[in-house]
């Protein structure tokens, strides 16, 4: 977790210490449609292996974008869902929808 | 270099494809100010390695998000620019230098 004394002074670069790894930005399109289960996210996410997706979600909750909600049952069952400060991620995850689009329209080949 | 049949299907897998690193973006961070030589780069990317530095901008190059201009002098002269397509990530990186301040503000410790 990046404290604030050592938070980067570069707004963008302080973005991308909490979101910018492939998988926490992909972790984060997935929970912007609703929260969701440990297996859901894994089928979601092709390729990620399950150590790099509980480190993600564990740095992103400790970073207070994400979190574990228990519902003490058993068996067990855990939901991951973005927080208030998770959600407002939105218009980062819009704007790179939108450039996808854009991008994948100007390659030729 | 992802061709346009091996692109990911999701529009923010895309972005994430081309520019899902942390140096990445700030590469492009660094160039939307305008052309920049190596130097100037390795000195504003605290802790980048020439290796990741080269690859990062070869791939960019790749991509035809950035130019490569050979000034064609003795000694050489070489700067790195972003292409016209590189430029329309500006809204993107806006997002996420909004997002950055506004974080700053959230974190408490």
């Amino acid at each position: 977790m990046v404290t604030k004394d050592k938070m980067p002074e570069c707004d963008v670069a302080t973005t991308v210490e909490i979101i910018g790894s492939k998988w926490k930005t992909l972790i984060i399109r997935d929970l912007m449609t609703g929260a969701k289960r440990n297996t859901e996210l894994k089928h979601s996410l092709h390729g990620i292996s399950q150590k790099v997706l509980t480190e993600s979600l564990k740095s992103m909750i400790d970073d207070k974008i994400v979190e574990r909600i228990d519902f003490k049952k058993n068996p067990p069952h855990v939901e991951y869902q973005l927080t208030e400060l998770g959600n407002t991620l939105l218009p980062v995850i819009e704007a790179m929808k939108e450039w996808g689009q854009f991008y994948k329209k100007h390659l030729t080949i």
